[in-house]
């Protein structure tokens, strides 16, 4: 048995999968991120105790937040878990439940969940993208993740789509979530046309019509689909997942999207780009992680060079 | 003994390979392309008979200029190329050898050639760009291609790097090719500054201090950094390495693109960027060719359903 960690700025959810990649236990808990680390540890801790005691756990896959090292197993001070920098979290789960613990980030973890048992199951490789907040993305192929030298894949929320453009947080000028993440919805919304209540409201309206609405809409589609068109020209995957809140409405969303993908893309390659909506919801960083943890060699952290 | 052969518009090579992945044998004519598709196939068969007298050849690999659908063993009309389109280009070079023979870009041979034994030898992702008078890449994870489900992997030409620019040939208003390549420093040099002599003149004038050339340099080495940081944001490659004429003088050139890539990255990334001239030169096709042929399973083209 793998248990899969999902610990995120509001819940921890944990959950046990067998070989069949099927989730025979789950449980959560609030994670309490702001009452610090050692807090946070005791609750996973606290839920670990519960699921020991019925399945012998063999390894542990933990998914959170980026930026992390996924070799070195730290994070590296994430947006959402202050403090959280460098603890040695895969070293204090490891020796808690004595078996190896592998971390990536939830972008990730949800790319290889689609990619095992969603709705990139079947494609040689999935790109999995979640517009939310932000937006990141994780690169499935032949069934692995790939990562990346510094584990910098699928990290698009920093692709420039307007050079010299709008600076968000500290991402590039004119980058891809300063332009289309629900933040950036919301802002832009805002800003323009005195629309309140964010991402979720400009898509309800332009739903109804609103004009004010579609034109925000249609110029983050237009945005996205830049950033989808890029991928297509730099790595050509079998097909593109999206989840994320802002996506939540897909059967709205990915049809206008795919026909602005279309014109940014070789006559040759219009209508062969599949774009999908995400099929696991709540269990998609559990899951992912432990599909991770399921991949890599038994190999305790130790051993894996990383220091304790 | 396995051959590479380099169909280009000007010349075709073709070389012998032995197992260590050294050339025993060489030859080349010229390609001739303006005399039409039987004779340029006639030339190639002349200068298989000089090599198949003295090696037994088992497979061979055969690299030409894209577009062409490497799965389907036929090029798509490329611009250099005319009326080869969807010629029986494999199955008549098989007949001839009686041996299986394989179909790619060059782009993709060159990326091959310099992750087997050049500059991205040892490394576990190898992004390959030429700068010539197009721009073209090709990915090499863990040693072997990646082409992408309709095989554009690579085609960072077609990226949009200014979103409503200039339109080049025909490709995306805004491209890197219109921006970044030979053909787009020569042109923005003559329009801007009346500069003749094309991108070579430009970057031999901007290396003497002249200072509409170092403007003209500066801008184009922006664009293609914007590239370079978007293609590190969505695979993170392990080292990035450079061909083409442009590239040429690459102790001058590489170093400011350096620099520029630094400037549109992760804080965490300035620094793990690195940047390295292409190590073959006329040989690179013919060696990348070969090796992708020694890569694939042994079957004629028959059993992997290409037409005849």
């Amino acid at each position: 048995m793998i248990a899969g960690i999902d610990l995120g700025g509001t819940n921890v959810r944990i959950g046990v999968i067998n070989e069949l990649l099927e989730i025979v236990e789950w449980k959560e808990a609030l994670s309490e991120v702001e009452k610090g680390y050692d807090h946070t540890i005791q609750v996973i801790f606290n839920l670990l105790d519960q699921v020991k005691a019925d399945y012998h756990i063999e390894r542990v896959g933990l998914c959170a937040p980026g930026p992390l090292d996924h070799k070195a197993g730290v994070l590296l001070d994430p947006p959402n878990l202050k403090g959280w920098g460098y603890q040695p979290i895969v070293q204090s789960i490891e020796r808690y439940m004595s078996c190896p613990v592998y971390l990536l980030n939830d972008a990730n973890a949800a790319a290889l969940s689609e990619a095992a048992t969603g709705a990139g199951e079947g494609y040689e490789s999935v790109w999995f993208t979640t517009v939310s907040t932000g937006i990141g993305s994780g690169y499935v192929y032949q069934g692995k993740l790939i990562q990346g030298e510094k584990g910098c894949t699928g990290e698009i929320g920093n692709m420039i789509i307007v050079p010299g453009g709008y600076r968000h947080a500290n991402l590039n000028p004119g980058s891809l979530e300063g332009y289309a993440s629900g933040t950036a919805i919301g802002r832009i919304a805002k800003e323009k046309y005195g629309i309140k209540g964010g991402a979720f409201e400009v898509i309800d309206r332009a739903q109804k019509g609103d004009p004010q609405a579609t034109i925000i809409l249609n110029s983050t589609l237009e945005y996205l689909s830049t950033a989808i068109a890029n991928i297509v020209h730099t790595i050509n995957p079998s097909v593109f997942v999206f989840g994320g809140g802002v996506m939540t409405d897909s059967e709205y969303l990915l049809p206008l999207l795919s026909e602005k993908v279309d014109q940014r893309i070789y006559g040759s390659l219009q209508g062969t780009i599949e774009l999908k909506a995400a099929h696991h919801k709540n269990e998609a960083g559990v899951l992912g992680a432990a599909v991770y943890a399921s991949q890599q060699p038994s190999q305790p952290s130790i051993v894996r060079g990383l220091k304790s």
